[in-house]
Parts: C-alpha cells; structure tokens; sequence
C-alpha cells in the first residue's frame, strides 16, 4: 500500500485498477526479411485493426464533442486508406525485402518531411495526420500496447504524467472511474475538464506513474487529494463507504435542481455555468444551472486545419441559446494565444505568452477573424438571452475599439436585412489588474463584469499558475485579490451594473462566503460545483457574510483568510 | 537622405560615421595546402593578433567595468597560448595538409564537444571560451571583419539590430557618438546603459540596419527618436546647432549639481541614481546625485562562471558606500532568472519567465546564495548609508521570511565579532500589483517602499515589455499606474514610511510633476537625467500638482492623462 498526496480537482470517489496512459516504446529494428509476401500481409492486417479503432474513436469523439472534432479522425482514416501512401509500402518490401516496420516507417517519414517542408498549413497538418497514424500502425506490427482512452471497455483509474484535454474529452464515463496524474494544478485544463465530466480526479501527486503499475487497484479521493496504490481490503471498504456517502450528498443536492439560489437571509444569486461546447448544454441543465455565465468559444477553433466558418459558428451559438431557452448566456469571444495555440495561425514564438499577443490583442489586430465571430453571434442573438464578453481588455481604449467594431457589424447586419437581437448586453473579463484597479471608469461604458480569476490572480501575484516553482504565490485568498475583487463589484454596483466571476474561484467553498460577502451577483463554475454551491449559500446569511468585509479587506495573508472563513463560514 | 523615426532612449545629438556592428560571415573552404609550413605561420599570425586585440580589450574592460569583468578575456587569453590546443592544429595542419582555417575550426569543434558534454559546468564555460575566441582567429585568417567595440578610434555611431549589455559596456565614449538599432524600448537594458554612459542613442527604429550602409554619415537625435542616413548639408547644419543647444542646456544643468532639488514651493524631494558598478559612482556624483536608489547587484554575479564570494561582494559594496560617503544607498539583494540568467546556477527553462522563478523566489529557496549577499551587506553597512531592498516580494509572508534571514545573519555576524551598523533601513519593491495593492498592510512592516515601474507596468497591464506586439500596452500614464503609485504614497505616509521609485519612470519629464504631485519622497534614475530633472522640478510647484490628483487619479486613459500634464506643466 502507497499513498499520495495531490490537489483535489474533481469532486468523487474512485476505487479500480490502474489503466496507464503512456506513449509506448516503438523502437524497432530494420531486417531482411524472406517472405516479403508475409510481410506485405502483416502490415496490412495492422492497417486494418489501425482502420476499425479509429473508426471507433471517430464515433466515440462525434457522440462526445459533436461532429467538428470527429473530423480530425476522417482525415486519420484516409491517410490508411490512400493508395499513394501504402503502394510505396508494398514496393518498398518487395524490393528492398525490409519488414513491415521499416517499410512503413521510412515511407511514413518520407512523406512527413516532404509536406512538413511545403510552405502550406495544410500540408503542415497532412504532415502531422501522418505521423499520428503511423505510430498507431506501427504499435500494432510490435505488439505494443497503445493507449486508447476511447475504446476503454472496463471499469479503470486512468494513470498518467499528465493529460491533454484531447485525452481527457476522449474518456468515456461509463468505464473511467477517475484519473490521476503526475502534474498539474486545480485550474489546468485537464481538472477543469475532469470537473466538467464530473469524473473523480487527483492532479499533482507528483510520482503516480512511478507508484501505479497497470492493473494495480487505485483509489482516487478527488475530495480530499488522497490517492492509494494497492489499497488494504480495510480501506477499500472504508471508501466504498465514502463513496456511498458522496452518492448520498449528490442526491441531496439534486434536489435542489430546479431551486433558485438564495442565502439563508433570502439574498438571491445566479448560479451558472462555465461551458466549451454546446454539448455541455444538458450537463449544465442536469445540474441546474441557472445561465452560462462563460461560454469558452476556443473549442470552435480548435483541433482543426482552418478558422470556423460564420455559419459553423452561428449553427453553434444558436445550438446554446435555443437550448438555454431565456436564460442568460455569456459567451467570450476568441481566446487564443498565450497557453492556447493555432497552428493554423501561425502566431509568432513568444518569451512570456502569458503576458503576450493573446484575446483582444490578436482580435484587434486580425479583425477578420474577430468580425466573423461577431456577425455569428449577432445572428444567433435572436434564438436566446445572448450576452457578449470580451477577454483580456486592458484599457478603456480596447473596449472601445471592440465595441465599435460589434455595432458596425450590426449595422452591416441589419443593413442586410439580417435579423439581430436589440438587447445585448456587452461585458468585459476583469482579468487583468490594470482593469480591476480601473473598474470605476470601466462601469460607465460596460454593460457587465465578469472576474476571470484564473488569469487575474496570476498576474496580480506575477505568478504564471503553470509553472510549479512558484505555485504557492498562486493565491486566490490573497487580501491583494480581495481587494480587487471588491473594487470590480463596488464599482459595478455604484453604475447599476452587475458583476460576475467565471474563474474557478467562483465555485471554491471558502471563496464563497466571502464572495457573497462582497456582493457578488453571478458565480459561474463548472456545472458539477452548482448544486453544491446551491447547498452552501442557503445556509449561509448575506448579511453576515457582508459584516465581515473591512476586517478581510485589510488581513495581510492568505491564510489569516483562510482561518477566518472557515471559522465564521462553518467549514471544518 | 532617409529619415527613421525610433525610440528616443538616451539624451544628446550625434552626428557620425556608421560603424556597423554585426557578425560576420565565417564560412570557409577546406582546401589542400601544397606547404603546410606557410599555413602554420598564417595560424600563429592570425592567432597573435587576436590575443594583442585581447589584451586591449581586457584592458579597456578592466578600467570601464573593473577586475572581475575583465577576467573572461583572461580566460580567453589562456585558450589562445594553450599547447595542448594549439599544437594539435598544427600537427593537422602537417599530417593533413589542410588549410589554417579547417585545421583551426575542427580542432576547436573537437574541443567544444568534448568539453560541452562534460557534466560540470566550469568545463561547459570552457567550451563557450573556446568558441568565442575561435571565431576571432578565424575572421583574422579570413581577412573578415570582426566588430570590436572596444577598438573603435575614430567618431563613429554604431548601428546594429541590438545591442548586447556587454557591447554597450564595451563602448568607448570618446569615439562612439551615439548609437542606434532596430530593435528594443525605452527600458530595454541597452537603453538603459546608453543613458548611464551618457551616449545618445535611438533604439526601436525597425529597419536601420537595412538603411545605413558602413561608412555613410548618420545623425542619431536621442532627444526626439529621429534617424537620418546621408543627410544634406542644411540637416547637418542644423543638427550641429542643437547639438550646441543642447550642450548649453547641459551647462546650464550642471551649475545645479550641488543644489538641492526644491520645487518651486519650496518643497524637497530626494534625486538619486541608478547603478549596476561601484565604478558607475563617479558619474553620480558628477551629476549631483543626492543619493543611490537602486543599485543593481546583478553585475557581481553575471559574466563569471561562479558566484561571488562574501569579499569580493563586500569589496564592491564598501566602495560604493565609502564613496557616497554619509549619502543614502539604497542596495537590492540579488535580482536574477526573468530575463537575466546565470549559466552556472542551471536554472530550469520556464515557458513564462518574468512570471517565474527569480529575484526573492529563488533566494528565499537558494538562501545560501541570499546568506552569502546578505553577510556581505552587513559588513559593509559600517562604511556609509546602506539601505537593503528586497525585489519581487509579492506577500508579507515572503517579506517576513527575508527579514528573519537578514537578521540571522545579523546575530550571526555580532557573535562572530564583527561589526554591523545599527540603523540599516530595511525595504522592498513594489513591483507586483499585489504588493502595490497591499501597500496599506506592508507600510506597518516595511521601512520603506521604492516602486519599480518597469516590472509593475507590465505585470498590472499583463503586457510583456520586450514585446514588441504588445508594446502598446507598456503604459507608464495609465491612471490604472497611477492609482496603485499613490496607493503606495499614501500608505507609506500613513505610516511615518517614505515611498521612492526606480523604475524608468522616475526620470520622465511627463512622469516627474504626476509624481510630484503624488508626493513621492525620492526619485532614483539614470544619473544623466538628474539635473534635467531637478531643473524641471525647480519650476513646478508640488501645492499646485497635488490639486490635479483626483482629476488625474480618475481619468481615462493614458492619452487622457498625458495631455492634461503637458498643458498644466508647461511642456510643449
């Protein structure tokens, strides 16, 4: 028995045996071969199983994320079926009487660096397809295990260095029972991810890959961060009990589903929820959801070979809103850049992309791009209760210049006889200090606030919140954060306007009382945290929470706050 | 005649020859020699003019920047009257009967990979020596160029794309007029070091490089940002006249050097200077500094390959407090990682270093490094008016654990015997948002606060400063700046504390009545910029600037703020 400590990042219980995610050894070595005949087979019997598992995948990921990312599995399944690419395969073991392995990966490379080298983004990613599948095809000739998180078909604790957030929405929950994994904080993408799937999740444990070998039973205590390896019969019984307990709470807290949010003193709030994909839509009305409080547009970009086009866009812009029905939905418009990249356009290295060309910087600069997101979501406007969000605004000049651009692209809308909605609001992320500091001259010209308090904590602490070194000035109870945090909703509020918070702070059970405190009028979290937070907020009385604002305003740490939360709050 | 507009980074007009500085092309042939006897005399000629052009080097460096900075041409010296180098090329030379220039550059490359792959870092210091002194010898035996600043002789203004802190140190002022580059900003460290050594320069103008042919006369104005390649007679004419102005004006200065720096109300504030080297002292004090802001320790630990040692680093700090004799000298501890690295601590590759592990974080976890600084300091505070300055200190918590060790050390030092002074005034800067908006909660612990706006301005706009995409965003007159400025003024003052800045800003002539106005108690900048400072200060009156604060504290933006200071401090 081991046992590990690591950040809790999803909510959940999970007991199974240790599927590890890892890249397998595809070393291999070049031979002659007698039978060229039998080699020419072998390769094709592992295209075939190549073929039927990317077809599964190609499903798998369609039913999970829609249509649009399924396509990078079309692509993957053309490259096995196209002849220019397998007949020099075939020629090569004919001649050269090589193996399969050799045929295959010399062909492969030569193509890889013949469309590498064109000076053409889609052959750049025909270059990449290829190399994917090809080491695919490659495990199978070795009889390496290749891990699939797709095509899981038991019950398993996925064990990794770390997860990408393609490995993550590729996870099926009816077998993933919860991950864990070396690396990684609350706010990296793959927690994020693993709350959104409402999947138990450790991150952080530092040496799980070196404790859990496969097949190995785990469990994963995604409420406290303990993971144990090879667990006593004792405790697995001790956590089915927790689980139980869990299961239990969840059901309490489903109750309150199609409650609205109110404090013990009757002060309502909106609970609402952070999405990337209109599929996420039902989890967020399964848990209750009384909005969207952010709806990352990125998802749309993302994994592709070009832009979305408007009308991919409006189509999924219209999917949300029609399905929210009247209920608030904020999306944010482009975020890319910094830790999220395109290939396609081919943004320029950087040496701090967190304090970079990112968001607003790059849509103002690319307002093609900008404009066709704009005139998709002033079209889909009409279908719902449509709010516009820009991130990353730094100056009150930037807001201005976005804006300007939003109302030309209604006139030219409505000039072409387009129907747009007359009552959207436009808001801004509050994410960058310069922007909290300043939010009495933003509250005169914006419709919103919403915190972003993933970006605005690390650049308030000069903390990037990915790099380990310095996780511990990652501080989302720091009275500095606090603060501001209060001058954005005292500012809001002084111009009649609202101010909410869609970082992952909003949905953290010592950030809420304070939030509620400080008068907070949206909270948007990952769907799973709303019922909990329901739960939390109507035992907890505004008022209260609201005398306690000058004495932590002025604490002077972290965990001063902390202590007086916990205590004042009820939390043990 | 061609006209560039740059970034005006350091005061003063010159007009020059260009002097190209830019690597030369080394390729070469490897050829068959038919009397390897000549080839060896071409190598040891081409190897004693490379040591003699050492020699002067060192020199030059030894006297501009002193001993320890000197040192690597010694080590570069050694390379070059090593046998054990040396002899193996002639031997190929004779066996092989190749050319000097093959023999020298494989021999050497031999060196370098033996050396790189050596897992002690004093070797992999050796295999940079020996590439650095290798390219020498080769452009000597090529006929090709190689730039040295340091033997210029003739007035000339130097033209490259960047400027390394080590050319610039290398400049002789008697001969480099001025210089200008495509590259860098108003706070990039060549800027900085061109206003230190007092030589005009333009940086940030894109494209001289691709203008100014080697040879062709170029005016650099460091007053206005403007370039021009090939002027006409009337534009050298005239430009000699304002350079007359400008000396005049620097006459006029200098009758202020002993005055103190009053406004016009009759209100003191401190002006002192930024230095990196007890030899930058001199041109304190011949610039009627009042006292040393910051000095940046940084030099006593870059370009070496081991850190310093407690006396070499009390030698430097004695001189610079013996030097200022009773004046103030405000000494930052160790500001490293960020952008300044150190071969030889190995620190790890961040993918956002000026949000990482630098400057306080690394000596909170490397405190024997901070141990050693600290003893050092301590030390030499019986010879003056030592002030020690943490930087990036972003909580109380990190603020509390340097003092702890401070006065360990203290303690230690008195047990030992040794005599330490007993009112060293012991601050930070504030240089993170956080710290700036917890100005309140430090004032009660800290002695005093000096603000670092170069850092500040980009953490509190989330732009990087070296960033050319963003650049735009580097906005020192934001009222976001502002705000958080006076939040650190005010809380100092609540607390009996004084609040000084050393950042860029400091010296600004926009910058200098907003700051006034403020109340900031000490103004630390280049030493070229404190008589034009205090001059402007005796015109403005401090009564008058305050009463713009809330206006001021509330505009807009950054457009806003300068056009109301130029009208209400009489700046054109």
């Amino acid at each position: 028995m081991t046992q590990l400590q690591g950040i809790a990042a999803s909510g959940g219980i999970a007991i199974a045996k240790a599927y590890r995610l890892e890249a397998p050894d595809l070393s291999y070595d070049k031979t002659t071969v007698d039978e060229p005949a039998e080699e020419i087979t072998r390769l094709h019997d592992a295209l075939e199983v190549s073929k039927s598992e990317l077809e599964k995948i190609k499903e798998h990921t369609r039913k999970s994320l829609g249509d649009e990312h399924a396509e990078i599995f079309s692509a993957h399944l053309l490259v096995l079926s196209d002849p220019e690419m397998i007949q020099p395969m075939e020629d090569k073991i004919r001649t050269e009487s090589v193996n399969a392995e050799a045929a295959l990966d010399e062909t492969a490379n030569m193509f890889i660096d013949m469309f590498k080298n064109m000076d053409n983004e889609y052959m750049k990613e025909r270059a990449a397809d290829i190399h994917d599948v090809t080491k695919r095809v490659l495990a199978h000739l070795l009889d390496a295990e290749f891990p699939d998180p797709a095509l899981i078909d038991e019950q398993v604790v996925i064990v990794a260095e770390d997860l990408t957030p393609s490995d993550t929405a590729q996870l099926n929950k009816e077998f993933v029972q919860g991950f864990t994994t070396d690396i990684g904080g609350r706010t990296s993408h793959s927690a994020i991810m693993a709350r959104s799937l409402e999947i138990p999740a450790v991150v952080g444990t530092k040496e799980i890959t070196k404790q859990a070998d496969k097949g190995v039973t785990v469990i994963v205590d995604g409420l406290s961060g303990d993971v144990i390896v090879d667990p006593t019969d004792e405790q697995i019984e001790s956590y089915k009990q927790k689980r139980s307990e869990f299961e239990e709470k969840k059901q309490e807290w489903a109750k309150l589903k199609d409650e609205t949010t109110v404090s013990s003193d009757n002060e309502h709030v909106e609970l609402a929820a952070n999405i990337g994909t209109p599929d996420d839509v039902s989890g967020v009305l399964e848990n209750g959801g009384e909005g969207i409080g952010l709806y990352r547009t990125e998802f749309l970009y993302m994994g592709k070979n070009q832009l979305p086009t408007e009308d991919e866009q409006f189509d999924a812009y219209s999917s949300v809103l029609k399905q929210m029905e009247d209920k608030p939905v904020v999306v944010r418009t482009l975020d890319i850049g910094g830790d999220k990249e395109l290939d396609y356009l081919d943004l320029p290295d950087e040496m701090n992309p967190f304090l970079g060309f990112r968001a607003i910087r790059l849509c103002l600069e690319r307002d093609d791009i900008f404009r066709t997101q704009l005139r998709a979501l002033l079209r889909a406007s009409v279908h719902g209760n449509l709010k516009i969000m820009f991130p990353m605004i730094a100056t009150l000049d930037e807001f201005r210049e976005a804006k300007a651009i939003l109302t030309e692209e209604k006139e030219n809308l409505i000039r072409e006889g387009k129907e747009v909605a007359d009552n959207i609001e436009v808001g801004i992320m509050v994410e960058i200090p310069a922007t909290a500091v300043m939010a009495k001259q933003f509250a005169k010209e914006v419709d919103f606030f919403s915190i972003g308090t993933n970006d605005l904590i690390q650049y308030t602490m000069a903390a990037d919140r990915m790099n380990e070194r310095v996780s511990y000035l990652y501080q989302p109870y720091n009275p500095a954060i606090l603060n501001l945090v209060n001058n954005v909703i005292e500012a809001a509020h002084a111009e009649g306007k609202w101010a909410g918070m869609c970082g992952e702070m909003a949905g953290d059970e010592i950030a809420i009382p304070i939030l509620l405190g400080l008068g907070l009028d949206e909270f948007s979290m990952s769907s799973s945290s709303i019922l909990p937070a329901r739960t939390q907020i109507l035992g907890l009385s505004k008022a209260e929470m609201s005398s306690f604002k000058d004495e932590l305003l002025s604490m002077n740490t972290s965990e001063d706050v902390v202590a007086f939360v916990k205590e004042k709050a009820g939390l043990e």
